[in-house]
């Protein structure tokens, strides 16, 4: 290695963005405390929660953080899904983030009636195929591991017109494009993928009751029981800001670098895997002949830090469900390859990072 | 106010440690990723489990990091609760605080038979009345309210001979007692009470089955979906750590001035609350005449961070369930006071919060 490391895993975890560096620490009283400490953590805990519903364009009345996007997941599908009256369905997508699809399954041996819907082979959901039953559908914003752009507004509108709530699982994307919450019932955000370093959060309309997943005290609208996490609370609201500031002009930055990556990938073999409308960082493929995780440790030896898709299933050894549900061969989804630009990847940082990828895929290419 | 303020509500959330403000930033990579970025990540989770480990003596395995000691209470209880054969009741006594509560009444509305047991006069459990179909027992390190040390052992002893779990709710009491792990099947840690400012833990004997709250990853031994908090997580084990080393020596430095304060509070008219065994630093009473919440904001405005009880109850305006559980009357339910010092607290700042106690409680005796 004779230069800096290239860090291509935005989407598997965002660097801490300058602005959240810059905010020091939070108050250390507890705000659910009436004293002067208690009330300084309190507004600062105000604060980050109308900052991000700023960031989000709307009431701050709906916004409860949580510990990361899993638990904001949880909370919007089990809580909602467990209020579903009988004979109404949870719907979503195969190719989902496993929180979605973990939930739901979960959902489903609780005997709630779900529906996992296939999608194209570019991962994208269709919503022509929602059964008239959904009580429930569950949607990405953009697709964790591919970067395809879901259609949530027409999914928003075919809900509606079926009376379901609809759920928009935004943890992947809202760096780069804004999630229409105002088309929506539920939302849930990751921090540590905004560039928060940590926490969650979770939007659901003011009037929705939801069944809570903790008990005890009257924290977050009641929506979640526990001691806020004040630090993690204004970071999170932090990034949001800065995503909605930035995304425009940070997504036309990063789209031709990341083309350029797409075109070298296939290029080296790689087949093409995500649809035409996606996050404009993400450059993918799938390989045969090699596995995913082997591409990745050849890349992290010769400095580029890569994924195989989700960070929440690495070391798993199993193909990508992703690649999976959008019909390629169990040796094409054995061998994934994700490669996404953050908010400050330069063209000398993809120049050195193609180097390696010209190594390391070229002795693929000559084993096949 | 001519002097500067004192914080006396350490149980409800302790001072930062200066060795948790020490860490600096953790690794922003995720600690699932299999690059370098991600190892590094990994590597100061895996450290911050083995520090807990350490400072709890037992094994790194059975530990599983939580956003909070809500959360962690919640794993333990409704994890092995809802795993529970028919006919063995989740136990816990009344004067337990309102997470362990929650999720027993929670498990009860679930179908769980459950028992609530009556406390004593000091809010104290007795091993002697666990049901004989008691399946899991729950019993706090000791009371949040009135710093009642409970009889941990004598409850795990009656557990075992009925076969049942016993989960300590560790979250009050660490920083000045060692909670007796090895007595234990499962244990739960809040870390803002520890002096860690964010965070939780929980302990489960790792051969232990826990039904999950949230899906998806298999982080955190599966007990726990979701990326983690990984400076949360070093600072919970940093706090343990020095607990333990601390813990004696603050106990002694802090039990004569806890105990005039104590003096003061009856001496001013207040009817003591809590046992005679309990933690060093807690200074409790009951006033009649006046409510809790008053006599908080007039000490508040006298320089002074006092509590009411539990600072998750806060703003609620209802009687404290703790004192109602020891036997007390309606009207000196509502009127409790808890003083807890910290690590830091100085015969100076006793001092001065003498004063202000005399001159606030003095009005109210002369109200009276």
């Amino acid at each position: 290695m004779t230069s800096a490391r290239v860090y291509l895993d935005d989407a598997g975890s965002a660097p801490v963005l300058p602005e959240v560096a810059a905010l020091g620490e939070p108050p250390a009283g507890n705000p659910s405390s009436p004293h002067a400490e208690g009330r300084r953590a309190r507004a600062v805990l105000d604060r980050a929660r109308d900052l991000a519903a700023g960031a989000l364009a709307i009431d701050a009345s709906g916004l409860s953080f949580t510990a990361n996007g899993t638990e904001a997941v949880n909370v919007a599908i089990l809580g909602a899904g467990r209020r579903l009256p009988r004979g109404r369905r949870v719907v979503t997508w195969a190719a989902e983030h496993q929180a979605v699809l973990g939930a739901v399954r979960r959902l489903e041996l609780e005997g709630v009636a779900v529906a996992v819907l296939p999608v194209d082979g570019s991962a994208r959901a269709g919503a022509a195929s929602i059964p008239a039953d959904a009580g429930l559908v569950s949607v990405g914003l953009a697709n964790n591991e591919v970067g395809t752009i879901q259609p949530v507004s027409e999914i928003a509108i075919r809900a509606r017109q079926l009376d379901a709530l609809v759920h928009l699982d935004a943890c992947q994307g809202p760096r780069w494009i804004a999630p229409p919450l105002e088309e929506v019932d539920l939302a849930s955000f990751s921090g540590h993928k905004l560039g928060a370093g940590r926490g969650g959060l979770l939007y659901a309309r003011p009037s929705l009751r939801l069944e809570p997943l903790l008990f005890g005290g009257p924290q977050e609208w009641a929506r979640r029981a526990g001691r806020e996490d004040v630090g993690g609370a204004l970071a999170v609201a932090t990034a949001l800001d800065a995503c909605r500031r930035q995304r425009a002009a940070r997504s036309s930055a990063a789209a031709p670098l990341a083309g350029s990556i797409q075109r070298l990938l296939e290029s080296l073999g790689g087949r093409p895997t995500g649809g035409p409308a996606r996050l404009a960082n993400y450059a993918t493929a799938a390989f045969t002949m090699v596995r995913g995780e082997d591409l990745l440790l050849a890349l992290d030896l010769d400095g580029v830090a890569a994924s195989s898709g989700s960070a929440c299933a690495s070391g798993s050894l199993d193909p990508s469900h992703v690649l999976l549900a959008m019909g390629l061969g169990l040796d094409e989804a054995l061998g994934s390859l994700r490669l996404t630009l953050g908010y400050e990847t330069t063209a000398a940082g993809v120049e050195t990072a193609s180097g390696a990828l010209r190594r390391v895929l070229g002795k693929v290419a000559a084993r096949a």
